[in-house]
């Protein structure tokens, strides 16, 4: 039978497998929804064994478990490593979801749930295409291993250590990752650079008690003051950061890079309409795709102090608090530029407040060339079942493990992604196409009978 | 017997009772509470009906019910109205209270709970002077109404509308209100200026949808970018406000309110180590309690927008939040100054981010001359009760419907209050000094004896 016959009458079967996975609130930065992600990794385990792959182990960590699993018959061909994770995002705002974010749901074409495209959709992708060839062929055409996390949302630090010491055991000539989206429907890309990221959290401490606005206002520091004024200083009015030598190992945009940014012809004013904005924003001198592909960003994840509820309350509140995150590109390095803004943080802080800075998570931007073996084999397979070419692009994410298997293994890292630009990950109502549920299925079997 | 043999045989009975109207929490700003206001407005009631008063009456409003009683026997005698309320501010953040807000607790020889000094504490010391000198002598030297609101912490909407069509009713020579404090232990205050209060609600909205930072990060508006480099305007870099002609209708400051200021002898470095502060902050060129006391002020009671949890999450938020309030001087007009401040918000916002503005509330400042007759009185019933004669002070709060008691009633209005610069109210552990408490008691039938 044809694969696209197998998967046609799989469809149902497959559908409901996922939403089960789906259901399950993998949340990892929540501690707790521990035994969710545990419930989530064993459900994968099953799954992996089931669909006919060897040594399946769920593999404890200091955190969330890393999940493994392997099918190694075909020597002398090579070995492929998948990589993905079944942990996801929070959901709030809760609210906004027009289906609850773990009752998975479908809805015109689209499987509506968090995680649907980031990202166990796509990991089950890899797992039924492996189970297609090998009950359609008895046999794989390589060697492949999976190794799939539950700490990716929260910047993978356990498989960054298994990875010092346990590298030998996911060695492969190249790992495959489904984490990142075509360009626009019909329209596929392989990514070949991410942004890096950096993140700290902002505390800001006045008075040792709320105080009312009417006693004292006027005559003592206001936490929230500090806060807007200090953060204020983080942007210039151009779009651009102002923190000292945030671009300093930023490559500058050379003419063939801003050739390929203008092939992806897109479309800035359709984008403007879909998010119902007055008008895009970033820094001056840059086109969309330049600022998300090429530029480093500095954003406010979430600022808070005060009073949130109805009404008024008239308080002078005594402490605020900011969450931040930088997107990385080129040769910044994460740790400085943290340095970077501290040391800018510091020096601006009002008097009467006082600072307190945590820095968190730190990530390398990643680039591979276009032109590797791997990278084509997966734009034929793209244009096999798309019928047109992969682009080569740069997507303004981060997946921070994917520089570290690129460096530690010394092997390409193919980012074959399936989702869509506009599938809301990170955000409510999160889903994902099924059209590209079909085609991902094909064009990873594809990809998989042709390296 | 005397009366201070009367109440401090009568002490522990009082006490249990007053624990227990502390323990209905009366919180007019959030609806979940109606039902508790309108309990505490029936304890009120059937306490003023115990303490001998008459016509007691639960006036029903729009919105918390007023609660009103009279006693009008001593013809020729000149009538006190007495104003207070029975509601109390919201209780977050509730972690920091030591014991929780509606459990009174007595410790050192204060008591513990939201409402102990802000404000039923002290109206209950008018309802038991009431009732002293009607046990200790079968009648009252003069004619007296209560009128005892549920929205004070709201600013008194329907208060304002009752003064408009029912104000015969509560005629009165003078009004007197406990809603303030001494200036410290030992040192009596009556308050002959409060300031006024205008509020605003500010919305930021950007993208339809909260978004994810690595497709969008640096390419579209981020609510909270927006929203603290509106707010960071709000104020230049020496505690002034940068609204224009916010300062044009604020009355400088003459050498003889100065000088009334620097009689206070108020000690800026204890109040600096009291709230462990680095530094006082305010308006260059003013002392703390010329600041507080004949400085307006612009005040973030709440910014929030974004990721408040644990962890990080690399959203683009759609929507910001903040609360703002002003305490006003002089003859600053609320609406024109709300009017000003809307103006210079719509002037600063961000391209790409769309402005939401909700006018709230809106109060007059307040100024009353010391040498009336019954501000005298006041300050001999102090005089006699703690040894040292009462001050006149101008108090940074607004209690809105002061002002508009002097102007619709004609009446003066005697600020004769009992708390304490520190029992942090409108703060977790608010409290009531007891010292205060039996000092109240006594100061308050020394002034009804004497007018």
């Amino acid at each position: 039978m044809s694969y696209s016959a197998y998967f046609e009458q799989a469809k149902e079967q497959q559908l409901n497998e996922l939403k089960e996975w789906l259901s399950i609130p993998s949340i990892s930065a929540l501690s707790e929804h521990k035994k969710d992600i545990n419930q989530a990794a064993e459900w994968l385990a099953a799954k992996l064994t089931a669909a006919g792959l060897e040594n399946v182990e769920i593999i404890p960590t200091k955190g969330h478990p890393l999940v493994y699993a392997d099918h190694l018959h075909a020597p002398g061909k090579p070995t492929i490593l998948v990589y993905g994770h079944y942990d996801v995002q929070p959901v709030d705002p809760l609210h906004l979801w027009e289906t609850p974010p773990f009752e998975p749901s479908i809805r015109d074409g689209k499987l509506y749930a968090r995680g649907a495209t980031d990202d166990k959709g796509q990991v089950f992708l890899h797992i039924k295409a492996v189970e297609a060839i090998l009950k359609q062929e008895g046999k794989l055409p390589l060697n492949i291993k999976f190794c799939i996390e539950g700490e990716e949302e929260v910047s993978s630090p356990n498989l960054l250590e298994f990875l010092q010491t346990g590298a030998e055991r996911l060695a492969a000539d190249a790992v495959l990752v489904s984490d990142t989206s075509l360009i626009e429907k019909g329209k596929p890309a392989i990514c070949t650079g991410l942004r890096g990221l950096c993140s700290l959290e902002v505390a800001i401490h006045t008075a040792n008690t709320d105080l009312h606005s009417g006693s004292f206002g006027g005559g003592v520091p206001n936490a929230l003051h500090a806060m807007v004024s200090l953060l204020a200083t983080l942007h210039d009015d151009k779009g651009g950061v102002s923190v000292e030598g945030f671009y300093d190992d930023v490559a500058p945009l050379s003419a063939e890079m801003r050739e390929e940014f203008v092939k992806q012809g897109f479309n800035e004013s359709k984008l403007q309409q879909e998010l119902a904005l007055d008008s895009l924003y970033g820094e001056e001198g840059f086109s969309f795709v330049e600022r998300v592909g090429a530029r480093p960003t500095l954003e406010l994840n979430g600022v808070y102090g005060g009073f949130q509820g109805e009404g008024t309350k008239t308080v002078i509140p005594k402490e605020a608090h900011a969450k931040i995150t930088c997107r990385l590109v080129a040769n910044q390095n994460p740790q400085d530029i943290l340095n970077k803004i501290e040391r800018h943080l510091r020096a601006h802080v009002q008097p009467g407040a006082t600072l307190e800075i945590q820095q968190g998570e730190k990530a390398n931007a990643f680039n591979i060339d276009p032109s590797h073996a791997f990278l084509q084999a997966a734009a034929d397979a793209f244009e096999k079942v798309y019928g047109v070419r992969a682009l080569f692009t740069k997507d303004g994410g981060s997946i921070p493990i994917v520089e570290t298997f690129s460096r530690v293994l010394t092997a390409p890292v193919v980012l074959m992604g399936f989702g869509l630009p506009d599938e809301n990950l990170h955000a409510p109502n999160e889903h994902f196409n099924l059209e590209n549920f079909d085609k991902g299925l094909l064009t990873i079997v594809e990809f998989l009978k042709s390296v």
